[in-house]
């Protein structure tokens, strides 16, 4: 693309989860229309969208079809296989680039990646096969934690370890996937910082936020972040120097602990993310608007945040006290829409304004 | 309805305008379904909701299937055919309710409704013939505007009588409707009260706005609007007591002149309007998602405004200047997908943060 999209065009999403609701209706404030392809029926972006294609991303036709109707491609998870990007490209761009796909689907390549770019990450190995594991655990330590190195989200996937006498088990478990060990990170906090970048360079991150994880699983951002104003500065740092090393056009979410050895990248996510929620309701512009505007070529918004704020998940059966949470007045709501309540699954969030920006 | 709706349940919406859509969206956020019904094809809110029922509102089938399909119906425009709401009522619950609707679609009706609640509004007299412009001309005095009394909008069916030879003119002009003679008010500025009454009687208002007009067109709404405390309060106080006269249910809005005399009551709308778009960022819970709760019997939000901000209508050819509209990077755009671009007609607006709340 040379220009940016104009009002009217339609914008392609791969996934039609809550992410690529959310992304839906910032694009329909932009005036764009959007269409979703997802294999699973019903989905929730499809209640908020202009069109959907219920479709595998190995029907062909069904993804040439796609492409051809939309301006511009962008997804909500990355685990997009090769053979449907081939597809897509052919016709439409897809932003952001394969590249950072390549790099953010293999907790192993993301790590060396990182590595080039002279950041902390936690010590890790690659571990093909039980043999690789008892050398890893020589070289990482214990405890340390095993993960596949793709498809692992929302705390699945992982086995810790906390002594080398849980190697076999540990193997057993992960069922012969490639994995990394990765060291286990003694940390004061973790926070995030949700980062983007336009096809001009222009970069505009929002402020670090401070996530709280329960039982693997995300359960609250909070803004400000308890961090030195030298700590914010690298944070932010960090995320624009990985937004510029992938030539990066759209909104990444880079996950940071703090220790007190510094600030070390956890993992990176090239796309909107659960601990950027909060900046609907503290930012004027938020996560989701900021990555159409970027896969548009437009302007960014430019990240300031007006209020401190809270995001907490509601997981699961949580939704089921929408009347409860919709008594504090100060509490905007999010719902996903989904049809079924299961335990652990994402049925919403919300966002409670804690005052003014601090 | 007793119970509040719970996810999943299916809004009705009557009207697919610029309105419609946001109110769809607010709902969705709620995580229910929107299904919205209107006459013309292919309508702003189609791009959003889960559902387009495209029929006239004097097609009885559609209207009965539609209310069939719904949980509760409520709309974005007052003209409502009387003969539709008599089909919808007797299926689903229309809110808000039809006294709402009866005293805000006529002038006459809603000037009358005022006086009796000791609300200051223009002197006015009715106008249903050449003969009875005369007299309201003697009562009311020039400058003046003969309004009609139904269907009016955006300085539509309005002319201005600067002295009583303009009465012909005048009459010729309205074609016979009825008609209502208006005092012109030498305001000093106009200001409007976004107003929430819950089923249980709740009320929640935001900050009065200031309102400049272009050309019989909205054109801003800036918070906050010059006022004194004391006029502030007035201005709540007065929406309040409208709210409660009703026994509303939903967001209304009330237009105020300020006077050196007082806060005149200019008109009421019985729905979200133009003039709140501005809470979309800068409250928590804006009038869109505030109508949606009072509908579905959820507790209201605040109505507290965490910035201040203006809002500006962006009409006809204002759209094309999107590249433009987000070079500055604390304003937030809101277009309505609008397929075609006509002199006059509402596109979008944009909310600037101006800074924190004063």
């Amino acid at each position: 693309m040379t220009e940016p999209l104009g009002p009217g065009a339609t914008i392609g999403i791969l996934g039609g989860g809550q992410l690529g609701r959310m992304l839906s209706v910032a694009a329909a404030r932009l005036g764009f229309k959007c269409h979703i392809f997802e294999p699973d029926a019903q989905p929730p972006a499809g209640q908020v969208a202009h069109r959907v294609t219920t479709a595998a991303f190995d029907d062909t036709a069904a993804l040439s079809a796609f492409a051809n109707s939309v301006d511009v491609i962008t997804y909500e998870f990355e685990n997009i296989p090769t053979s449907a990007l081939d597809t897509l490209e052919a016709i439409r761009p897809v932003r952001p680039s394969r590249e950072a796909l390549r790099v953010s689907q293999d907790r192993l390549t993301e790590k060396q990646f990182l590595q080039k770019l002279d950041l902390l990450t936690a010590p890790f190995a690659a571990v093909q096969k039980r043999a690789d594991l008892d050398k890893a655990i020589s070289v990482v330590g214990t405890p340390s934690i095993l993960k596949t190195r793709r498809f692992g989200y929302d705390g699945k996937g992982q086995v810790r370890l906390m002594a080398a006498t849980d190697a076999p088990d540990a193997i057993a478990e992960l069922a012969g996937a490639p994995a990394i060990l990765e060291a286990f990170i003694d940390f004061e906090r973790e926070v995030s910082v949700i980062g983007a970048r336009g096809a001009d360079g222009q970069i505009a991150c929002y402020d670090p936020g401070e996530n709280v994880h329960k039982g693997g699983i995300l359960h609250s951002t909070t803004l400000p972040a308890r961090l030195s104003r030298a700590q914010r500065t690298d944070a932010v740092l960090i995320a624009a120097n990985i937004l510029n090393a992938l030539d990066y056009v759209g909104v990444l979410a880079v996950e940071l602990f703090v220790t007190t050895g510094g600030l070390i990248v956890n993992e990176i996510a090239p796309r909107v993310h659960n601990s950027g929620h909060w900046t609907q309701n503290g930012c004027a512009i938020d996560q989701f608007e900021q990555h159409i505007r970027a896969i548009a070529d437009l302007p960014l918004g430019s990240g300031a945040r007006h209020s401190d704020i809270q995001m907490i998940n509601l997981i699961g059966d949580d939704i089921d006290t929408l009347e409860n949470l919709a008594t504090d007045s100060a509490t905007a709501i999010h719902l996903y829409g989904k049809s079924e309540t299961r335990p652990g699954r994402k049925m919403g969030h919300i966002n409670r304004i804690l005052g003014p920006a601090t």
